[in-house]
């Protein structure tokens, strides 16, 4: 009997990635990227920086590039390959990226009328045009939906499906007009490569329509018509042409056309499963089941959980998100996250430049590797690009303290990345301070990949383990899970992930003594914290720089 | 009638300078410099940081090599000079800078015993060997004569006299013991140069002996015999080794010996005034005065003022030294100070390294310059050598707040610009709560000199014009003034600074709307200086990032 595979389809902020899994082992046989051909790097720019858009053709073509591309590589690399065995796809996407689409499901873009009208493109997740509408959603919520909020951390978010929408509506009324609805980017690809696309037959899923667009089952679904009509009447019309229903992905949207068998060279009528959130198919890429903590590390984080439905689960304060099915079926899929961790690291070597082109992160690595926990004497807070979890405010920035005359730039980037560990060690408290017990920590992603020191200070500031998901590209893997599982594969999310996922070998283990200094570091942290971070906190920061001075000349001693 | 001269021997941390200046006009006619011989640019260092020590040869040969250089320039460059028409000599040196002496008042260092021994050398004002012993004094005078710390600021440094010899008894009881009496360098230097070394005819100044050694005439000159015997039995009985009383620079300490000028090529006999510190004689330079607040910005600052004796005068919390006759005779001498100002712009520059060999002071000043008050959104606290005024301790930190991932190094030059501005407002307000005025300011020293922007913002900050010194050697023009007024060229201090002192043309005016600014940052480094920096604040920081957020907003608009 020859191998199975199943596909994973990974959309990305700059490009699209095609991997193809041995659905018996998880092996990744074949991979192809490709970035897309619109703007910069793919990103759809304007003189406004707020401004960030894709092109929708770049996703078909994308997918019809990468797929060919990998499947004739796994022919070349992998004896006895054959297309025909691919039996599944899963599609993961950025997101919110919602785009509009007119009766048939069509994207605006594609109509010559707007191929130029930025409006009628993707509007990609970091865009933030709507910042205005994001305030006023949040204001109207907090007075009239309160249980709105309670799912999302507290605020709407301008990066939000509704405020771009409502964004639209304001500022280019003729393409609100013209569309017919909104559909997410993760739920538009698998709905093209299934033809699923006309509104009658469109299936969305659960993790973009819950996570970004209050979408609910508890309260009938997306926002009532009454609360979307209060922003705009116009809004509130829009409401009875979105989905009654949103999926998890355990379900297939439908099956590969014979348009795109052709255009792959796929086989027609494989399942495509439900789309989700990049992040969230990372977290089943890497195996999360309920205890276990994926960490995500790139520019941000987002830190995933699943407690079982059914399971007494409190509103955690400060989560971006509690939705029923997110990310496994049959399971809450709770998402924290840290606002900038990389992109930390990205800005002192990028903007600051210490030393030049000498400074860079990997020498800066290797000096901050030299350096004992408290040795530095330097404490700094992860909040350059604001707060996530559990703060949830974006009017937060970035701090450093206890700098002397001597302070090395080694220094300060291990300060830095110590900062993003008990910025990480916060999240880990916050759950299981409502009962989510964590149990272990995967973490996967670029930093996890390539910085074993970060690895390390994150197992010495919270005590525990650190794992490596053994897939560099967790994302894709778990698309492809997806895909393995609609076909049929395994029965549940949980022998699929026991089949396909794992971790590496070398596990970060906490130093005791090193433990031993962050523990009484992080007490410092979370004194900052609280006192800039939070409107209750009262009190006096005199100790802080006296007991850094202290722990710094007891270390070096 | 040929043009009388004065010259000004101006001893610093890494060299000594030798200034001529015509008395009539204070014209500055010659300069030399000569760096020390001995140590590291002069200092003796040892495998100890604390450790900083300078050879008194260095000091003897110092006024041969440079008072016989600035003659022959003279001589070269001034129609009809003559050496004959130098009328009096002024020295000021660094310190706390004691030496240990002989019973004839040769330093132990010129015996062949201890030549290569450091405790037997100058203790240069920056060696911080005596922390322990400093701690010890403070303890010793809270519990049995606090009248002693209320007078310094509350806490007696490890860079004074008595901390350095209590350490010398205890480290080095050899050369201790060896030590007839310890002499301060400001003091020795004069009596060097007029024969009057030995103990029965020193003459001390009350500069240091008030700043630095807890000297006061209300209680009978310096510590009594009973505190000094209970650090140890041997200091006590040191104090009567000690000179009875110590002098205004209006007295000459003797006249210059026909062995030093024959050395130099000045007339024998023509007076030496009382030795006083660098950045005192630089304050009679710039022509301080009552209402006039002189700053000398170096690495640190040096704050002073004067007030009348016979006004009242509350012991002003967190200056560094309250002590009569220690700038002007007949004036309170007020000394406040910043830890660090140009160290810190140095320590970004240097040690940091931003942009590479891009960053330099001239480049961030160029950038620094381009930013609006508050448009960087950043707020940083000057303590990254801890704070001398109003706080008076070396255990704080620096600290930055407000970094984005876009934040840039001319934006954080800029900030620390702003923190040294910031810390100068906290101590101009300190003396103007306890009833000093300010009524004018004059700044001078190497940053004065050559940064306008610090200037600019200075002026910005404190909505006070900033004036500047016309001499680029201030502390070398009130050593001359010294020599002048010994010489009895003026009849007192008043009519030789008028004389021989100035101002700038250029004086940097506050501009309305910077200041309305930078008013509303202050508050906010007010808060945070409070928070980190006393025990009794009390309150919270949530608005602070907010504020800057806000203020930010506003300027980029």
């Amino acid at each position: 009997m020859s191998a199975k595979f199943a596909i994973g389809l990974d959309y990305g902020t700059n490009s699209v990635r095609t991997l193809i899994v041995n659905v018996a082992n998880g092996k990744e046989v074949a991979t192809a990227v490709w970035e897309y051909a619109h703007g910069h790097h793919g990103v759809i720019l304007a003189r406004d920086p707020n401004l960030a858009r894709q092109h929708p053709a770049d996703y078909l073509e994308g997918a019809e590039i990468t797929v060919k591309k990998a499947l004739a590589l796994a022919k070349k690399t992998v004896r006895g390959f054959n297309a025909a065995d691919v039996i599944g796809i899963g599609v993961d996407t950025t997101g919110s990226t919602p785009l509009p689409v007119d009766g048939n499901g069509i994207p605006l873009a594609f109509d010559k009328k707007f191929a130029k009208n930025p409006a009628a493109m993707a509007w990609l997740w970091k865009d933030h045009t709507g910042v205005a509408e994001a305030a006023e959603i949040t204001e109207l919520a907090k007075k009239i939906r309160p249980q709105y909020l309670a799912k999302c951390g507290g605020t709407y978010s301008s990066e939000w499906f509704f405020s771009k929408i409502l964004h639209c509506l304001r500022s280019a009324p003729e393409v609100f007009d013209a569309a017919h609805t909104w559909v997410e980017c993760a739920d538009w690809i698998p709905a093209m490569l299934t033809g699923t696309e006309a509104p009658d037959k469109l299936v969305v899923g659960v993790c973009a329509a819950g996570h970004k667009a209050m979408y609910n089952d508890t309260w009938g679904g997306y926002p009532d018509a009454e609360f979307l009509g209060q922003l705009d009447p116009k809004l509130g019309a829009l409401r009875s042409r979105l989905c009654a229903k949103a999926h998890a992905i355990d379900r297939a949207v439908g099956k590969l056309t014979a348009e795109w068998a052709k255009r792959t060279g796929l086989p027609a009528g494989i399942p495509v499963a439900v789309g989700a959130f990049d992040a969230h198919l990372g977290g089943v890429g890497s195996g999360i089941a309920p205890g276990t903590l994926v960490k995500i590390i790139g520019t941000s984080t987002c830190d995933m959980m699943v407690v079982p439905v059914g399971q007494q689960l409190a509103d955690v304060p400060g989560l971006c998100g509690i939705v029923n099915g997110s990310i496994l079926p049959g399971f809450y899929g709770l998402e924290a996250g840290q606002s900038a961790v990389g992109d930390i690291f990205n800005w002192f070597v990028n903007y600051i430049q210490p030393m030049g082109k000498a400074g860079s992160h990997e020498a800066l690595t290797a000096g901050a590797a030299k350096l004992k926990p408290g040795e530095s004497g330097l404490l700094a807070l992860d909040w350059n690009n604001g707060n996530r979890t559990i703060l949830v405010d974006q009017r937060l920035t970035g701090l450093l303290l206890g700098q002397t005359l001597y302070t090395t730039p080694a220094e300060i980037y291990r300060a830095l990345i110590e900062a993003t560990a008990f910025g990480a060690m916060t999240i880990i408290n916050r759950f299981e301070e409502y009962g989510v017990k964590v149990e272990q920590i995967v973490n996967c992603g670029g930093i996890a990949e390539k910085n074993p020191l970060v690895m390390q200070i994150y197992a010495d500031v919270t005590g525990r383990p650190m794992k490596v998901s053994r897939s560099a590209q967790t994302c894709a893997l778990g698309a492809a899970i997806a895909g393995a599982v609609v076909a049929g594969a395994y029965p549940d999310y949980a022998s699929a992930q026991k089949a396909m996922t794992g971790i590496k070998p070398r596990v970060f283990q906490p130093k005791a003594e090193a433990h031993a200094v962050y523990k009484e570091l992080y007490v410092l942290y979370r004194k900052l914290h609280d006192a800039l971070g939070t409107k209750d906190w009262n009190g006096n920061l005199f100790d802080v720089m006296k007991q850094l001075i202290e722990v710094r000349g007891r270390v070096r001693k």
